[in-house]
């Protein structure tokens, strides 16, 4: 068999050949207008950029980074960086400053590419990230802005009379195309590096029918940013197979993902939960309805059952459950129904559908003991959650030791069950567990009842001591607006949907609930701020 | 990222564990009883295997031959002998006996796994196989054959008493898991070794929802013999996914294929075409539907126009057009629209399915002329087709040169053109055009032409010598049964049909036209059969 190594080039390539009239559409960050092109004209541009960087030095192994939006600009950039064996280093700007300067550092990125709004973050930065020798700004000369940056240079503008030919250099598939940073509750972030062979076999298995499962028929609405989790592996995936792509700039409130929805005929989309109820409630408001749209993708945290339900019932759109990590490049496990349980009624195939999943070929996946022994897969037992695949972490950027143990698995950190079709579930984070009087209380099930209440529009569980029970929950409660909800409505509402020694101790109410940059409800942040809080029990006692 | 090597045991491995209650369902050869287990089971046997294979001394490299039809014990076998480093070569019972003497002897097979059928066949050659040291009958006690040939057992004795575990060893993931002859219409058949890696690359890429997509709400009858081309990729693909598996065993008539499709609920399936002709004959004469069939997968040879518009018209099941060869794994193309396509009109849609095609994504695809410069992609421009990618053959077994050029381009031996869409269109074998004073006549299209005609079962078009215009196309037919079709009426019927200058200068009506051991016509026995034949401007003339 031939034995040309891999290079995520190819996917670029195979588009502008096969599929070259299929569109690229932009909503543009400069002034929101849309760009269209095809994949034949990105190609050629990615060529251009591709010659441009190579003037600029970059060498096989040099971290180049991007901070932006979704846009056909940082498209062209991951494949000119990755096609010539750089690594493209995707910084998310919804980072803490001090994460940004960090991760900028730990990289050693020597060019960054960045979209305009991002350049008066970066002049304040900049002393401090003495490795970066160039910026970029993804803009032409007319939406240029002035900047004190040194060495700035628009993108337009560097490319502008470069040639559009360029041989993609071969090196070993398992080169670096591609680092990301964990956003890391604790501890400072931590970088996964995606290789060329990496990337191709995630994008593959996503592609699989059964997973994501794109197509040359598709429209993909990619909402989930580039800088997050290696975007889901969209930006391989797309152009191997010639889906249209969409790329919705900064613009992600709920009407303007619509319009894009409508007026492009958006068949597939995928983003975290958060971004669908914006588009719900814009839906609901604005009384539109979704023609098009067949499925969407959800991530990055539990998908709450109303945003199933409602997609289901009002829109007739699929909602797909899909979990993975930015250690697992991300995707693991993929939600969906098996033959046999067609026949269920609606309420118990959503309780599936909102599990995690079954393994995506290619991970491998165990539930273990506190003693590493693989507990048995029938949906009740609970244990560590262990994954292993060609995809997967095996050391974070940098770090003197294996990720993984003896047998290769990485310790997700979650907690979960694993039932005897292949279903996955996540039951906590290992470290959100609670333990009261030595047995566990999982979080995330007191969470997800809590949410379960018309009038909750976010909830989090947090551990408190109490004298007794060593530990017991907190439930924090961001209402709706307007709402007129009480504890002792919800403790009742609570009480047939949880264990009775679940029930939370106390519900406090909040304006807000704090989330990470990735949008994540932050138990660091909210524990911080629940600090000198006591539990009655425990004022009692004290 | 984690780097373990790709081992194709990683399938059904996975099968088990997160579909593990999936049926794999067999019409047996010794009696046609049906055989049903799980993917669990599967494993489980097949290690019991792999430990018997290991006390026979098989070694990593080890070329091992089967000679079955479709069946659990077959697929077993697969996967035992890859799974542990050693080489399945599978035999194609349907050659010649001088073809099946040599490729054993080339490939120095140490075992040979085989249905009892072909017993006979084995104790009249096997003193000609001085390799092969033991002879392992794919049946049980009950059914085992007395034989002359030496050191014989039959499977389930084999396997009885071993352990159901064993660890799959690691070795590096370019080590061949498979050994297939081209059938090799000239010369000695030629060895194409499969890799787990190019396995792992190839079944992966089948399984994007573009390609063949198979899914866990998928069953999947694979008529595709296991001795052909690598079986198309299905014995990987489907424990991949989780579909449910139907292998029918030696019985591949129109009957006994409905029956399976009927009781097993059948959603898709891959043949060549003279498998559908049947199964087309059988269901109109006994006037049964299709409902639960939902796409068939046609190669190996040019799909019938009528065998297309029959499935979509009468039983709403859509044909899908593939090609590739045994050197590429199989699959290198496949025949989808694209989404402006289906506004086309009936015909014209048909028209394009008929094509072979756009590229599999991993497979590099371009048609070149005689000095090797690439032609346009514009459906007009005719070329020798090239082909690379991770799962084409570089060189074939123990050849000493590579069968590719110094760019990795392999050369399929077609004549082809490819429109600015990507979709590729065969016209013609290199060898089988013919030159007609100077101009290439294209005798595929012509024998398509001629096989529009209601009344012809199959159309052969060669060259013959002819005094002014070099070679001139004589059309050999097989008429439908009690047909009363006339050479004038042909002519007539394809006077608008091809160029003028195209229509045959005579028309043989023949019984039976040779078909080579994998079902296509055998162009080279038909030569063969027309030797004396002259033309009847060369009978003039002569």
């Amino acid at each position: 068999m031939q034995d040309e190594p891999l290079n995520l080039a190819f996917a670029l390539e195979h588009a502008a050949r096969f599929h070259g009239h299929v569109e690229i559409v932009t909503r543009q960050v400069d002034d929101g207008k849309i760009h269209r092109y095809t994949y034949a004209d990105s190609l050629r541009r990615t060529k251009k950029l591709a010659n441009a960087l190579r003037k600029l030095d970059v060498q096989v192994g040099d971290r180049i980074a991007t901070m932006a939006w979704n846009t056909f600009r940082h498209f062209e950039a991951w494949y000119a960086i990755a096609g010539q064996g750089a690594i493209c280093h995707t910084v998310n700007p919804r980072l803490f400053e001090q994460q940004i300067e960090f991760i900028i550092n730990h990289a050693e990125d020597s060019i960054l590419f960045l979209d305009a709004q991002f350049v008066p973050m970066l002049e304040q930065l900049q002393e401090k990230l003495p490795s970066i020798k160039h910026y970029i700004v993804l803009t032409d000369e007319a939406h240029m802005p002035t900047t004190t940056l040194p060495k700035t240079v628009a993108y337009e503008t560097l490319i502008q009379d470069e040639p559009d030919e360029f041989d993609w250099p071969t090196f070993p598939e398992e080169t670096p195309s591609s680092l990301c940073y964990t956003s890391g509750t604790t501890g400072n972030p931590k970088g996964v590096i995606y290789t060329h062979r990496s990337n191709f076999l995630h994008s593959y298995a996503i592609n699989c029918k059964d997973v994501i499962g794109l197509a040359a028929t598709d429209t993909v609405l990619k909402v989930v940013p580039m800088f997050h989790a290696n975007s889901w592996g969209f930006a391989y995936a797309c152009p191997m197979v010639g889906s249209k792509l969409v790329l919705p700039g900064s613009q992600l409130d709920g009407e303007s993902l619509y319009e894009l929805l409508d007026e492009e005929q958006v068949t597939i989309s995928a983003a975290v939960p958060t971004v669908w109820n914006m588009l719900l409630a814009h839906l609901s408001d604005s009384d539109r309805q979704l023609p098009y749209l067949q499925e969407v993708f959800v991530g990055g945290s539990a998908v709450p059952r109303r945003v199933v339900e409602s997609f289901d019932n009002e829109y007739e759109v699929t909602v797909v459950h899909a979990w993975g990590m930015t250690e697992m490049s991300p995707i693991g496990t993929i939600c969906r129904l098996k033959p046999f349980m067609k026949q269920f009624d609606y309420q118990r195939q959503v309780d599936i559908r909102l599990k995690q999943g079954t393994p995506v070929f290619g991970v491998a996946m165990k539930i273990v003991d506190d003693d590493g022994n693989e507990l048995p897969r029938d949906g009740l037992a609970v244990g560590r959650l262990l994954v292993k695949g060609p995809w997967i972490v095996k050391r974070y950027y940098k770090e003197p030791d294996n990720a993984v143990d003896d047998g290769s698995w990485f310790d997700t950190g979650d907690i979960a069950t694993i039932d005897e079709y292949g279903y996955m579930q996540i039951t906590d984070r290992a470290k959100d567990l609670i333990k009261s009087g030595g047995e566990w209380i999982s979080s995330v099930d007191l969470e997800n009842a809590a949410m379960g209440h018309p009038q909750v529009a976010l909830a989090a569980v947090i551990g408190k001591f109490h004298p007794k029970w060593e530990e017991r929950p907190l439930l924090v409660v961001k209402p709706i607006d307007n709402s007129t909800v009480s504890a002792s409505e919800l403790f009742d509402y609570l009480t047939d949907k949880v264990a009775k020694w679940w029930l939370p101790d106390d519900i406090a109410f909040v304006d807000d609930i704090p989330l990470t940059a990735t949008g994540k409800i932050s138990k660091v942040q909210l524990r911080e701020q629940f600090h000198d809080y006591e539990l009655p029990e425990a004022r009692v006692s004290s």
